[in-house]
This record gives C-alpha cells, structure tokens and sequence, in this order.
C-alpha cells in the first residue's frame, strides 16, 4: 500500500475543506494561545474524512491530544487518515471498508488513549466503552453527541443505568441540527441518489419515511425540484406538520404502491418492509439517510427476489419473481456517505457541526462538576456564539435591540406596554 | 341599533365557522356528556368573531359557564358578540372600535365574574386582573396564554413576582404555533396587505422584522409568490437560519433603503423608526403583524411628515418634506385584524389553536395541585392528542410502532442494534 | 344618486391607481407632445376601474379621443366612471352590475362613436360590432385584444370570415401573459377566494382545471402556499408540464372525488358539470378564473340541489339531497373581479398589461397599411421596448452584447466559434 | 485496450438507460415492422452515452443505418461506443477525451457514410459537412437540431447563405426544452456542480448568467434548495421576466462582486471575463453549464493568476496576485458532462428528447418534398403526439373535449358563448 501517495490526496482534501471551514478558522485563531483543552486527550469518533480532519486539527490546536476513530464501516478515507497521522497532537485508527468485527477492534485500539472526553457520532464509540472497557467509565468527563440516532440511544442507556457521566445532546441545538440534518442531509442525500442512479426528481414520486429534521429537508428539497412527495410517519404531530405543509401523509403500505423513490430517514429499523416491498413498482429505487443500515429490510428484500444481480455501480437489482425489479442502493447504507460519488456532508455544514461540538465540548469541561449524569441540553449561549461566529464569517451583521425595546420586553402592564416603560 | 339584525348576520358567521372547525365538533362530541368544566367560570379574552364564538360555544358545551371580552380594541365584530350573548352559558363584553380606556372598562365588567380559569391573547386579561383585581388572584386556578406576546409578557410578570398560578404556554405548543403563526398570520397577513392596497407580491422587495414563527411564515410564503426578501432581526440564531434558508439578512438601518413593502412582527416596540422612515422609497408600504400597534413608530412617522391624507381605506398616506409618500396601513394595528377587507386568521387554524387551548385548559384543571405558580410547557401528550384529533377530521392515517421498533428506541448495544434486540 | 360623491371616491381611487403605474406615466411623459394618437377615436373594452381610468387618460394624453364602455356586467365601478366622465378627452359607457341585455346597449352607445380602433377584452366589442354593426367594420384600422379567451374568440371569427381588419394578439405577448396572467390572476384570484371564504389554503387538496398561464399562476402559487394541488386538463403538452413540474394530474372525474377548492381557469364551458359536483366532498368550495362564468355549470348545480342559500357574502351553498353542501362562490364569475373583496388585477399588472395594448395599438395604427386582415403577433420589438421601459422604472440596469458577443451569435464553423470569429 | 472488457460495462450501462426510457420502448414496438427508416442513413452526432446509445438502438430497430459520432471532446463513454459498435445497423466514431483536430477527424469518418439525414447536437455535425465537405450537401434531406445553441448556429448559417435543406428545430419544441434544459440542466449541473465541490447550495449567493430555459432550471432549482440567486441578461424580457419570478437582476460587474457560485448558461462566448473576475470574492467558483467552453474567458483567467493548481478532481485554483483563490470547474466545460461525478442527463430527460428528435426525424422525411431549404418550427401535433406516448408510459389519463366545449372554441358572438352554440 501506498501511504506517501495517500497521505498526498489526503493533504489536497484537507487543504480544500480548510478553504471552506471559516468557522475553524476562527476557532483556531481564538484558541491557539488559549489552549482550553491542553492536558486532555479527545477521542473523536466519525466519519473520517477531511472535514473531520479540520475539525481534528482545530482540537489539537486549542490542547488537545487528540486520537479518532471511524465511526460507520464504509465512511473513512485512507489517503485523510493517512495524512491526519503525519500531524502532531493527532492519532487515529480508521479504514475504509472495514467488516463490523474489524470496525470494534479499531474503537478498541481507540480506546487504549483511556480519553477523557468522547466526542460521538451515533454514540458508537460511547456505547462501546460503555459495553467493553466499563472500567474507563470511571475516569471519563463526558460525552458530546452530534446525531439524531446517538441522542437517542444515549438515552437508552440512560434509561438502562449504564451512563455514569454528563452527555450534550449536541444534535438538539438549533445550530446544528437545522443545518446538519436538514441542509446537510436533505442536499447530500438527494444528490447522491441523483447521480448514482441517473435519474431525474422532476415528476417523480418520492416517498420520504420519517419527518424529522433529515426527512424534513429531503422531503421539501424534492418537491422544490419537481417531485411528488408522501411522507410516513408514525408520530401524529410530524405527520400534521408535513400534511400542512402541503405533502401528501400516508401509512407505508399505501406509500409502497405509489413510490418511484423511498428514502428512509427515521433512525429506526425495518421501516421498509418485505410486505411493502411486495406491493412496490417495478423499478422502484430504496435508498437509506439515516446512521444504520437497518432502517431497509434488505435481508427481506433478498428473500423475495429469484435473481440479484449489479445493476450498476452502487445499485444492486433485485428481481421478484413475477419479473418485477426494485433496486436497493448501497447496500442500504447511508447513500450521502456509502455512495460511488459520496464525500458526506457539504463542508460548510460540518464547519458549523463540529464547531458546535468544539465549544460543547468546552462547555461541559468547564462545567464538569456542576453537571449530573444523563443527557443535557446544551446552553443556548453556546448555540448562539456558534450563530455569532458563523455570522461573522459570512460578514452578516445584525441589529442590537435599543435600551427601550429591552425595558418592552421587561414590562407587562398594558400602560407601559403601549406608552412606553 | 339594530341587535336583533346584528344577531342574525353573526349567526351566519356563526354556522359558517362550525361547519368549518371539525375539531370542535369532535370535542362536542367528546365532551358533551363528560362535561369536565362543569361548575367553573372561565373567561375567554380574544377577539371576538365568529371563530371563537365556536370556541366559546363549545367549552359551554362541555360544561363551563363563559365569559369573554375583546383582546384588542378593534377586532371584534358587534354581529357575533349579539348571537353569542344569545346562547345559553355565555356571557360576554366586546364592541369593535374602543378606546383604551373603554376596552379596560370591558375587561373589569368580565372579571366581575371572578373567574377560575383565564385563556388569554396577549395576555391582556391576565395582566389586567394582576393590576387591577388583585383580589382575584387567589381564586384563580390558572391561565392559558395563545401568543408568543402573551407568554412573553407572563414571563416578565414571573420576574417581577407578579404571578401566583400556574399558566400553560400554548403558545409554545408546535400544534399551535406552527399552525397558527407559519400559516394563520403568514397567510392572513399577506393577503390582508395585497387586498387592502391593491398591489402584487411578485417582483417587490418585501423586509419582514422579526424571523419568529410569524415572520418566518410572512418571510417564506412572500418569497414563494415571487418577492425578494429581507430579513432583521436581533437574535443571530434566527438571523442564521433565514440566511441558510436563503433569505437576505440586513440591520433594519440597510433594509430600511431597499424595501418597497415592511411587515413588522418581534413582539417589541419601534422595530421601524423615524431614522429608518426617513431612509426609504417613495411609495413605502408600512404594516403590522404583530399583536400590539407599537412596532412601527406612527407618531414619529407623523412628525416626519409635511402632509398626511386618507390615501384608501385602510391606508394613510404621509409625505415627507421633500415629496416622498409612506403609506401607512390600519395606523399600525394587526394588518389580518384591522384591515377593511380583514376577517383574522383562517378557520382551520383557529379551530387548532382553539382546540389546543381547550384541552390545555383541561389538563391544567386536571393537575393544577400539582403545579407550580409559573409558566409551564404544556406536556407532549395535550399537543399529541390534538393532531390525532385533527388528522382523524381530515381522513389521515399513518404507521404505529411495531414491537421490534419499540425495542430497537430502547436498545443501546451495537449488536442489538444491528442485528435486533 | 350622488355622482359628485362618486366622482370623488373615484378621483382618489386613479390618485391610488397613478401612483402605482410608473410606465404609464412614462408613456404620458413620452408621448405628450408627439400625440401618436390624435385625430382618432378609439374605443376601449375592459373592467372600468381605476387601472384602466390610468389606461385611458394615458391614451388621450397622447392625443386620442377615447370612449370606454365595460367588458362584463359586474366588474365596472360606477365611481370610477363617473371620474373619468369627467375628464377631457374621456366619455364612456360602463355600470356596475348590469343585466346581459343593459350591458349590449352600454356597447352599442360605445359604438355609436364609430372608433378607429378597438382594444378589446375577451373580443366583448369586436363581437359586438362585427354581429351588430357591421357597417363599422369597414372603417376600422384594427383591434388590440388582451386576453387569451379574446384571442380564440377572434380566431374563431377568422375561420368564420367574420374579420376584415388586422387584429393583433396581445395576449400572446410574453410581457403580457406571464405577468397578467401568471402573477396578476394568480395571485388575485387566490387571495381573493381565500378572503371571501375566509379559508386557509395550506392542507388544502386545491383542483386547478386548465393549465395555461393563468393556471399555472394559481396552481403553483397555491402549492406553494402549502396546498396539494391536483391539474385538470385536455391538451397532453401541458398536462405532461404539469407533471414535471410537480404537479397531480388526474381527469376530472376522479379530481372531483379529491378536492377540497376547485378554480377553472380553462376559457372553456362547462368544465365543473353536474356528474362531477355528484362526487365531491362536503364542503367543496366552486370558484372561477376565467372570463365567462360558463366553466362552472351553476344551473347543473342549482338542479342537484335540495336547497341553496347565502352561506355568506359571496358565497352560495347547495345542499344536495343526502345533506352534502357545495359553496359557489360569486355564482361562477370572476372571482379576482366579483368577489367582495375585490379590486381587479393589481396595479402594477395593469400597468403592464396597459402599456402593452397602448404600444402595439401605436404600432398597429403605423403599420395598418402592411397588416392584412387576420390575427397577428405582435412584433417582439414591442415587447422588448415594454419591458424596457418597465425595467428603468424599477432602476434595473442589465448587460449588452459586446461586438465579440454579436460576432459569436453570427458565427457557425467550430473555428469561429471556439476561437473567436 | 481492453475492448471486451469495455463492451461489457457499456453494456451494463445501456441495460440501465433502456429499462429507464419507456418512451423508446414504446416507439420500438410501434415502429419495428413499420420500418420508416428503412433504406436511409442516418447520422446521429451528440454525446455518445449510454442514452443515446437507447436512441441509436431505436433508429436501428425502425430500420435505419446508423452512423454516430462525438459532439464534444469529453463527453463520449468508450465503454458505451464499444458496445454500440457490436450491434447491427448502428456504426460509430467517438472516443473520450480527444482533442479538438481529432474531434472533427472522427467527424469525417462518420461523414464518410454520406448520411441522408442528420439528427445533431450544436450543429457539429452539420456546421462541419457545410465547410468540409459541401459535396453532401446535394444528398442531405435535412436536419434535426436539439440544442439551443444549435438553433442559434442553423440560423447564422442560414443568414450566411449556407443552408440548402429543411433544418428542424427540435429544440424550440416544448416537449424538448421545457423538460431537457430546464429540468434535464437545471438538476445536472447543480448536483454535478455540488458534488465536485463539496459545498452547500443553501446560504449561497448564486449567479445564473443568462435566463434562457437552462438558466431558468438552473436558477430557480439553486433558489429552491436555499440560494440568493442573481440573474444577469441581455436582453429585456428575460430580465424582466427574472425579476418578476423574485430573482435580483443585476448587470454582470455587480453580480461579479457577490457571488459565490457563477453557473454560465448563455450560449454566448466571454460571458463571465477578467475584468469581472478581479472584482470577484475570494473562492469564487465558476462553471459552465452551456455548450461551448467559450462563456468563462479561461485564457483571461490564467493571465490574471499568480499562480494555478489543481484544488480537487475537476476543479482548478487559480491564485490571484493579492492572493485571492478563483475555482474554475472542468476547465469550462459543460460540468454535467465533464465533471468527475458527471453522466450528463438523466435518463427519463434523454427519452424524451430523443424521442423528439425520432418523431421529428420521420416527420421530416415524409414531408421533405413540401418544406424549403431553412430553419422549420416542428408542427405541434409531433409535439403532442410524443407529450401523449410519455404520459401513456407514466399511466396518467387526461380529459378529452367534450362536443359542446368544442363548439364553444369554435363560436365568437356573446350569446353562443353564454348560452351555447
């Protein structure tokens, strides 16, 4: 293996996504001299790919010792990890295409560095030590968790005993998940599947499962280009939400009838089912946007067929035996990562994602010994520095509300409400 | 005057809101033999039109003796107040176009019921009985306010030690302001501005004040039917949302210079003031969607101006000293409200927010031993109850949980998780 | 009657109407002294209204001698008229609400002027004059028509040998359809009939039946507004747009059974008939615009119906005989013209609109000797220099072609165009 | 080379486009024994693709003899030409990457099958036989042309005298531009843009230069997934037209100050040049969506910069002197050809212009006697007839006239149309 020759495109795409990560830019800028992580080692667990890579950078720069892991099989880059090895204060353990066993051993190698912060994607690496080193849950700090499906099953463990230190819902921000889940998602998701496929949104009827932050933006930014959305949903609210929004809401089973494309996007598992899959067009296309790649019953799915075959680069062609078609993209992986022409999440995203975990994460150390263990809210301050930053960098400048208007906001009595305070 | 001629045109209105309020009905229907608000008082302060005539009619109906009074001095209709002193069980005090002072008086005549609950609009009835009847306040078992104003303004009677009973935000339910802000105000106030000046969305330079839920509906559906939009606003989370929504964020000052129509909806005072009249276009248009008429400065636009004139109904003109025109509509009252052509929000919406009051005062009743004196987040299950409510009126079904998804939201494990708990 | 009254509210009315049509005024300020129009009569058929009182005085500011009589019998302003009445160089013949039979002898006074030319809509006086008086047809230099139901009615008389002068098709203009028809009854007629039923259009399941401009204005402004929109049509290229664009499509049959707001907008009979009012929903709510109130079949509706009344001002309930009612609105006029709450197309659509029948009237009479007798287009020199004059009003400045721009588009071998001609 | 092995992915990838254009299916069966081709040569010149590989395949299958060749340097698949070049009647000479000497080589051999008909793209194939071998200009029956830029380029060749055959212009068919340049353009460079940079679309400041029917796609699908988009024009009405839908307008030196993404789609050459690059921001990215790589002044560029390297696969960084970064995408060429990611359009967009140009092509032939040397409009019945096979593929139904509504289109005098004919 070349790892010079790696190392060199993995600098090039560092390079680039630096180019387009302003916010780092000013965080490294703020906290070089400052250096509020020194002395602590950060494991970082992700995607390892060159926004990763900035961000990994911008944490050794402000102290941190800081060692990575990959955080789903298919999603890391050699030549990145290759070149993130060369830095100082950096160390990692990633690879592409890793088996599920070989993906544990990574973690545990990660592991070893005994971190005292994890700063999580999907809680994967969290959930690990949590089930393999027990023993490290002692000394660790805390927990920062940037996705929807992390949050979730940090609660679990909570609600199982098994989380013994404070975890920021880093996804719950605003500034995160309103970028991350539906900008970020909603564009890669539907731009993968385009172009992996070949095909057109324009008339299509696209069937998004789930109406949370992902499947709001996928929903929305297909019908923006032309197509017919329906929605699933099994939360009454989501489902009146996009109903008023003007997307048509139906129960999967009527939605599989009706669907050129399914995106899932729910954070749960077998929300496509062999029995909707049976009731689907020939040439239906299933797709996946959420962390795991259970969300689509592929298993089902190869159960029904007679034949399967490639049926091009990152589509695989599954025939039912009545000589109908449907084609499962990516193995039912994230098609915004998993994809042939897949490099994640845009970098003006992952700018605002993993500054939100930078100053989480300086947040929680800080107020380490105030914060009790379980999930937390973190601060709205924190929320709006990142907002002020990225602002900043943008060269977008606001209005300050007026001495008067802050005494308005102050006051409830009809008389200074309407005449002044 | 003619009550019985004016009875019988607000018993149309009257049939024309029910037969369009499904929710209500449902609640009838439910509620009619429960009767949970049997033997309490409950003062309704809104304005008084046909739809919270369906409101009013259906908490009598389950079991409360009601009491109402207008919100505002010129939103009410003397029709529909005259057909609902007509029904048995409501009892009320309203009359369109008073002063200040005469609206007080009306609010004092409907506290002289001593009521036990309050469901509020901007809070006028609560901060009246707080500053005038304080001698009520030990009797009352709560309030439910429905604007972002009015739990603004109960927040600052928290603060200033002003409140001694619980008051659910129903407000801050998605159920309500979802709906009623994105969609009520975004709607009604758009199509309140073009009629009453006869004048096209396409191709205007529109500056909406304020990205809250009622700007972001104002923001958005402006821009669908082809404005430019500018944004302010003093919040940079918001400011940072409507930019990566694609909007244009501006200091009112700049703003100021391009706009050919302003909408006005913080929840403040002077959001548009002299300094930014005098900045503007010829033919500027000036409106209010906010709750109170104190977001545009009209007494400074009145200093600045040469000359004022009736320009049409529902619009003053003022020129400045050096020719130009800004007009000036419903003298900055609630554009949806106080425009000629002006019936308040849809029907829909009002039967959801209405809907969401209703059993919010309900579960308020239900648990007030339980509840602090403070402002309190109605819990998930009122706001989940009423979107099943209405997704059953509109013929909606969607998906339940299986029992292997229930497991996988309690599982934490990676192998549960991947291969089934 | 008080016409002096009239007169007044009339005077404002243009006042408003002036204000708001800067081509207009810079058509008066061009014109003015080269008179292109003086020593001819020329008549106009329209909405009698304030935009077309600017339209008129426009015209006899550039020398004409104008009469004006209404194109359909609910949409004249009797204020307005008696206005212009009043000016020189202005007489006309228009009412408010007159019976089919009153408005014919409205055109014959009209005609008894024996105009040079005609601008016409939906070809009300060119059809007037060409059944009635057909000893004017020699006379007249030509007709400018100005809506789409105008231009077939007068190709319909083509094939019939009915016309024996030049008749240019205003309509077919970009200038004039895309923003009349697209924007200017798109965005009226939904207000409109979201005013007068005081409905909300977001979750709304909206049948829009004919997609030409004006369909596609209301289709896709009501979608996104948050409607599910359904198209209706019989010619395959715009049903298959329609599709691309997003849209449903469906035959009526089946749209009837779906919708909740039906809008024809088809220029054709019978679109809405009494086989498809037996399949709707209660509560559908009928609503026309296009020019004749013959797309909804309302006496196909009054035979269903058990009984009808005033549901409210505006709008007619059906009850048929199972208890379902079906609400027409403005018994299937106009509805952006006949509603209560409405003012016609907005001011700056008029303005446009106008300012395209005064330049290509100017035209037409230049070049009358050229023309022969038939239905032409009119020159895009006209429609350019329209939308020039448009675009300095709004201060936009655009590019020229450089010469090496020009050469390239006069160029054809691959040298000359890849390296420069 | 490994023909075979290239064969087989060629294969595989005409598999894919076939199953996903059912248009072409449809016209295989209905023409298979008909035959209309049977005995002429026909030349296609476009990108030689996996869809157009489809559209040869169906000219074979009618009965013509094939001949293909390249109409860009970069946009032909090697794998695609080896595949087509194993099945019977169809020939070809393409290769992927050739320069612009070879280009016009392989264009002389396909000229070489002294062709009776062309069906071209740009009019290469056209404008090279007119210069080079005028010889067969006698022979040629004519001409079908898709392009916008081929239209433009038939025309000067006809004003150059060049043009001795009836030419149609296919592209100027609704069927044709309305879905392949809007929706087939607009999704492809933007998705092709997107993913060879990275970036976000939403908060972007995108300029579209140039509003024709590409740039409208382009425009409107940016500003739909959360950009500010800035149209530049020359000519009065499409920036008017801009401007109406809610696009800023500016001229091209203002534009060049604010925009973060410049998408040229003009079909001009040195749209976007030096001058307007030096006042451009720092990491500027431009790309061509339009034929010819003339419309960004590349050449300009490179004087300007400091220095150039290559940022990422398919992107150039040019570095100004005051250290400025300019982005130049695939070298200005088409960038949902030339892209890393790209496969020019997708395939539901091919379908249907091709068929365009299958139907215009048999058109063509069967009334070559009656039409005259020059550009011809494709008679709209062809237009239909393909809009009514698509619709059919995609199973919608349409309404048909009814007798009475046909009456009614044909009636002009007010009583036929109000009370029938």
């Amino acid at each position: 293996m070349d790892t010079a020759r790696n190392a060199e495109t993995g600098h090039q795409k560092l390079d680039w996504a630096r180019a387009h990560m302003p916010v780092h830019a000013a965080l490294r800028e703020r906290f070089r001299d400052q250096r509020p992580f020194a002395g602590l080692t950060i494991a970082v667990c992700s995607h390892i790919e060159a926004k990763t890579g900035v961000f990994l950078e911008t944490l050794a720069a402000a102290g941190a010792e800081v060692v990575f892991t990959g955080s789903e099989p298919g999603s890391s880059q050699d030549d990145v990890v290759a070149a993130l090895n060369e830095q100082a204060g950096v160390t990692g353990y990633a690879r592409r295409g890793v088996s599920e066993g070989r993906l544990a051993e990574l973690h545990a190698q990660a592991l070893e560095h005994e971190p005292d912060l994890i700063l999580d994607d999907a809680a994967e690496l969290t959930a690990r030590l949590a089930h393999l080193r027990p023993d490290l849950l002692e000394g660790l700090h805390g927990v920062c968790e940037q996705t929807t499906t992390g949050v979730q099953r940090i609660r679990a463990m909570v609600a199982d005993g098994a989380l013994r230190f404070p975890a920021y819902a880093v996804n719950q921000t605003p500034m995160k998940h309103e970028f991350d889940n539906i900008h970020g998602t909603g564009e890669s998701a539907l731009t993968n599947l385009m172009l992996t496929t070949n095909l057109l949104l324009a008339g299509k009827q696209v069937v998004v499962c789930g109406y949370g932050d992902c499947g709001v933006g996928i929903a929305h930014k297909a019908r923006a280009w032309g197509a017919q959305v329906t929605v699933t949903e099994v939360e009454p609210r989501r489902a009146l939400r996009a109903h008023m929004n003007g997307l048509a809401v139906r129960p999967m089973a009527e939605a599989a009838e009706i669907g050129d494309l399914f995106i899932t996007a729910t954070g749960n598992r077998q929300v496509i089912r062999a029995e909707h899959m049976e009731r689907m067009r020939d040439g239906a296309v299933l797709a996946n946007a959420g962390h795991f790649n259970v969300e689509i019953d592929a298993e089902g799915l190869a159960a029904l067929a007679a034949h399967r075959r490639e049926a091009r680069d990152g589509v695989e062609a599954f025939q039912l035996p009545d000589g109908r078609e449907i084609y499962l993209l990516c193995e039912g992986r994230l098609v915004n990562l998993a994809a042939p022409t897949a490099m994640g999440h845009p970098a003006e995203v992952m700018d605002q994602t993993f500054a939100m975990q930078f100053m989480a994460a300086r947040h929680l150390l800080a107020h380490r010994e105030a914060l009790a263990a379980g999930v937390h809210v973190v601060p709205d301050t924190v929320d709006e520095e990142v907002a002020s930053l990225k602002l900043e960098t943008l060269g977008i400048a606001i209005d300050a509300l007026t001495e008067g208007q802050q005494r308005f906001l102050d006051a409830w009595r009809t008389d200074d409400l309407l005449h002044g305070a």
